[in-house]
């Protein structure tokens, strides 16, 4: 109350007597937009995360490519929201929700109590039922799993450089990415990149243009998401920079050595030192959490089915959004888990609070769909706005747009760009690090 | 061969059948130079190190409190070296020396035979006995170290947000530096720069202005290698940053919950959570082996003791430059354990090197002592340049001039300079994370 100007009304004194109190479970790009859009509403925001920042996840891949530092990508919450004057931070994670008592319960043992609750904690990899696979093929979600990725493969190349059996050394120069959405394309496209253009010239002993790429994806095309045509440049944009696509093609093992697929009957053994997970995300276990204490229904990802206003059936006070939602229009497919979606629903949640604070009614959440692309490699991407299919350097181009403008809103700074710019466009060779090693946590002894 | 111009010479012919190997174990300061410094001498030079990058310790005091990205820091050897053609980097650990055969090997197996060797493996913390303080105590010595004790500092504020014991809260609040020399000021002085400058805005619950930061010494005056008008400014400096140093103290204990201190007859136990351990080093156990298998001596911290051309008594052929080094002029002091001296050293054995080729008599090595700083915090440091000694914002203006150039040196361009100030004036928010935690390299079942 010391902030408060002398001339409090009648009127405020009223507003903050009944201030709702706004509960967020996730600073990702749902969670975070509802945040930021209700800096103007009369409520109290919390925003609770297990990280102290925000990741810009579309970016992630070139962390794991050694094209970008986490840093660059990375936003602390509480500068984000410092301004917001009635958000509050927490650091922590939710270990239960009593929605009778309207509470959470977070790791520390601390209840924080709800009027309403925004859930927004997201998805992780999906190992479908094969949890051992993570060791050999780690997905890319976090910024530890990006520099996990990075460190494989630029070992990959040192190995490679000093082994001298053939058989190891291909095997050591051989990448295998799973999955052919938009992360495995992106993936293995900079894999193939930095070892044809950017790599050749530090190493002596090896070629690293013979690296090998290997996609593997389960259905008939890449982006399955996009459309055909797009799908078709993906895959010829890819095969110009040298990565093999193996489309139908299941994954039936994967161990330290390699990965073993299966193409209709035919069994066939990669061997790979470095084998990538970007095959399939399922919903966060607090989606499965609320199916257990609010009788939501939750789909086969466990994502939480919601109603058309992103609340729970019989709890209008809990939200589900982003990529923890199922969420369709008049009975449609899901909307799919991008940062789009989770960012209008974000914006929609805040309006939805607002109204309800006004008692005026709200019509059911709507995705505009804005469009989507995903880049391949420097100058090669796609893109798809509505009707139009755009492939090759234009579509890059406007994919470099969008994220620029998009982190830029982050810092508000042009020197950000420029930076960011620049290191993109020289590789920012120093961001090519290998940490990370457990042993280098401890000193030599 | 496939390079060669096709005018090959019979001069130059006869060069490459009698090139020298020279080795280099050991990518920092020393090692790194003295490759550089071997660019246009006739020999084949092969660097091998650990990790895959130099890293420019003297500001990495700054990762750890969030100001810098490792990858600001950190120079990969490959592109260091990428355009010195007589170069070869290899990743690898020494594991065993055999002076008779003149060979290395390293720990994938592979045997490197070398005409001459230069031991440059440097120097990692010493805790005198009690290996077990570093799980509470961590040493900055390695980027690993330094995103550790960023988290741990970042994670203490975090901890203390959402702390309700009023004691407990204060020991998250509290910071322990042991060890009052360049790294121990710096870094307590950026403790307590960050939690009264830029985190009070970031968090509602805590005044992070009230965050004690405890700098303690065993010796009667920080930075005991300097003047002592310049470490009676330093501790000045420091008590303006409200750091309270604690000199002729002990650490006699360290354990999760804090450290127990001994001055004269007076016991005291310190409560802290966050405890950084900055009291003293040794070198790398290389100096040891090499003591076991060539006969060298090596003194108490187990650095080998040198001959005046930095060379091992009885083996001409093998050089020990860098911290891992006992040097001393005439019987006097071991020069200290610097990034100038191992810098001149490693010219010092490029020379050596080039004058034997040509069988001219080398002069030993000399140290140019250009002089010392240490900064305190922003526009606070402390620097002594032969007999000039300076403190407060000149001192800090120098350093930072002296710095950035170095770091300029590396990379060679003008947006890098820019990149950096704009990093360091804005103190480079996104650097300010929380990753590693080991629970986060998997994804959430």
């Amino acid at each position: 109350m010391i902030d408060q100007p002398e001339d409090i009304s009648q009127m405020q004194h009223l507003k903050t007597m009944t201030k709702q109190r706004v509960v967020i479970v996730g600073g990702g790009f749902a969670g975070l937009n509802a945040a930021k859009s209700l800096g103007h509403v009369n409520v109290e925001v919390t925003l609770i995360d297990r990280r102290n920042f925000h990741l810009f996840q579309p970016l992630l891949y070139q962390v794991a490519t050694g094209s970008l530092s986490p840093a660059q990508i990375a936003f602390p919450l509480r500068v984000v929201l410092r301004r917001q004057k009635n958000a509050t931070v927490l650091l922590g994670e939710v270990v239960d929700i009593d929605p009778s008592a309207r509470t959470l319960k977070i790791d520390n043992g601390e209840i924080v109590p709800y009027d309403t609750l925004i859930l927004a904690a997201g998805a992780t990899d999906n190992f479908f039922n094969h949890p051992e696979w993570v060791h050999f093929a780690p997905g890319l979600k976090s910024v530890e799993n990006a520099t996990e990725i990075r460190r494989r493969i630029l070992l990959a190349f040192e190995t490679a450089e000093r082994e001298m059996d053939e058989k190891l050394r291909k095997a050591w120069m051989t990448f295998v990415v799973i999955g052919g959405g938009a992360t495995g394309v992106e993936l293995s496209g900079s894999i193939a990149e930095i070892a044809r253009d950017i790599l050749h010239r530090d190493f002596r002993r090896i070629q690293t243009k013979e690296a090998e790429v290997i996609l593997v994806e389960g259905g008939g095309r890449l982006l399955a998401s996009y459309p055909p045509d797009l799908s078709e440049s993906a895959e010829q944009q890819l095969k110009k920079l040298g990565v093999r696509t193996r489309p139908l093609t299941m994954v039936t093992g994967i161990d330290s050595e390699g990965v073993d697929t299966k193409r209709g009957d035919t069994l066939e053994r990669i061997q790979a030192k470095t084998v990538i997970w970007a095959a399939g995300v399922k919903a966060n276990p607090l989606g499965k959490l609320l199916a257990a204490r609010a009788g939501a229904q939750t789909d086969k990802s466990g994502r939480v089915v919601v109603e058309p206003d992103c609340t729970v059936k019989g709890h209008p006070e809990i939200l589900v959004i982003g990529d923890l939602a199922n969420f369709s229009h008049d009975g449609g497919q899901p909307l799919p888990g991008v940062a789009q979606v989770g960012m209008q629903m974000g914006n929609y949640a805040a309006k939805l609070i607002a109204h309800r604070l006004r008692n005026e009614p709200s019509k059911p959440f709507h995705y505009w769909d804005k469009g989507n692309m995903a880049t391949i490699g420097r100058a090669a991407a796609v893109a798809q706005i509505g009707k139009v299919h755009v492939g090759g350097f234009v579509a890059w181009a406007m994919w470099l747009f969008i994220h620029l403008m998009y982190l830029v809103g982050f810092q508000n700074r042009l020197v950000v760009l420029l930076q960011w710019c620049y290191s993109y466009l020289t590789f920012n060779r120093g961001a090519r690090l290998i940490t990370g090693e457990k042993e280098q946590l401890t000193p030599v002894t």
